[in-house]
């Protein structure tokens, strides 16, 4: 079974930018980083975001607010950084507190900026097929991986385990457009394994640690992990069972060091389209 | 083979708006049908729909605007039909000629009056799930005749063949919504009929005349046929070759007599509900 690493798609995508960069003239773009409290796993998101800006050559400056902040005025605070001139692109990192209306920032947000794709307007262009708006970066991420190790998508049987907003339904919109033929299974799917063996491109986004082992793979076929979870042990691990797919997979992500590394690399990617650094 | 009758599942959704009317005080609710051009199927479509409000106790009026007319002298009409108080839902017969400029069209139209759900706002809301949209009519009748019949839905293999933004994408979210295990199929499909074999609720929506036969069908499947056309001995046809499914099928919507009649149903029910004589 081949690895899919995502540190190498993520370093082409970077000489891609890299390259653009060397037309561009102006200060190098800057992505805002939008966050409410001090969760772990937004902090460590955050940490590895800026990491990736300053790879690719961008600037990032995080916006911190506290966790309590009454709705009115966050969205004020949010507003500013929206019209801010020099903010070309804004990470919301989400879910954000109760007292905050998630679904008015995300229809506040300019689209134009809106880099992991949560305005309606960008939902209706990824379910449109028009590429001139933003995907959820996790959904084109696997994308990303599929065509920098050039396994072909037409025609090819695609199954995505979960139907999330960011990663289930976007990615099935985008697989159709790469005209795979794709099905959607989530929790009330009858015999999963079943279903999951006819996949020719396995997608695991169930946000459940460890949740397809070998069963559900058929021979042959690639299986990209989207989930990251800390096991019992303190491990990082996916929602496949990485060792036990080996002897059926032809190729798999693994976790850590599949996916999660190009979602920030496509969020760069995004960063440079917002800034005119990029066309496409 | 049970034939599932759209006259019958009208009825009913006829009877339910009825019903809400009683409540209802004020002058009926106003459908606006907007109409650039003749084309002989938007005259019928135009008269199918106007004759179905009527029956539901709506009014309906027909806008109708010359085939040639200029870009801004369209969006300035339609504009003062989308601010018209008296209007409370608007359909709009597509496609628009060319000089029309579709996607400002549907950027423009109110999302309350958008009862065929082409606007933006509607396709994010049908995207994501969330109920309080319009989901484009055709789609959402399929659900209806499945509901009607009393046909479960959560937990069945679902395949859609065709990728349209006002049939097969929406389609595929209002199933998953319903928990179905849902697949959409298209022109480059390998081995279609293979797929739909797996179908225990098969949807047609390809827009090729007779495209499937009984190879297609598994056994017990229950076929929705979207398509409508008129085949070269000029009889009405669909997607589906209907006696040929007839063995394998266990219950399917003839054409015409199927979805079509309920897909003005629905455009009533949405307009029902734009005029808030129904609240969901």
């Amino acid at each position: 079974m081949e690895i899919l690493k995502g540190a190498e798609v993520s370093a082409r995508m970077k000489e891609q930018v890299l390259d653009a960069m060397k037309q561009y003239e102006g200060d190098p773009p800057m992505l805002a980083i939008v966050r409410v409290g001090e969760k772990p796993d937004d902090l460590s998101y955050e940490r590895g975001a800026m990491k990736k800006m300053e790879s690719f050559g961008f600037r990032a400056r995080s916006y911190a607010f506290p966790e309590g902040i009454p709705d009115a005025e966050f969205r004020n605070a949010f507003q500013a950084i929206n019209a801010d001139p020099g903010v070309a692109g804004i990470l919301v990192l989400l879910p954000l507190p109760k007292q905050i209306d998630s679904s008015a920032v995300a229809a506040m947000i300019d689209p134009k900026k809106d880099l992991d794709g949560i305005s309606p307007v960008n939902m209706a262009k990824v379910f449109a097929g028009d590429a001139s708006g933003y995907a959820p970066c996790t959904a084109e991420a696997v994308v990303e991986v599929l065509k920098a190790y050039e396994i072909p998508i037409s025609g090819r049987r695609a199954v995505i385990v979960g139907r999330s907003l960011v990663v289930g339904k976007p990615l099935s919109m985008l697989l159709l457009k790469e005209n795979a033929t794709v099905t959607v299974c989530h929790t009330r799917t009858v015999d999963l394994p079943a279903v999951c063996r006819q996949a020719e491109i396995l997608v695991a986004a169930a946000g459940k640690a460890r949740l397809l082992d070998g069963s559900y793979v058929g021979d042959g076929a690639v299986v990209i992990d989207v989930g990251i979870h800390v096991d019992a042990d303190g491990k990082l691990c996916g929602d496949v069972d990485f060792e036990s797919v080996r002897e059926r997979a032809s190729m798999a992500t693994p976790v850590p060091g599949g996916v999660g590394t190009v979602t920030t690399a496509v969020l760069a990617k995004h960063l440079a389209r917002a800034a005119g650094v990029l066309t496409e």
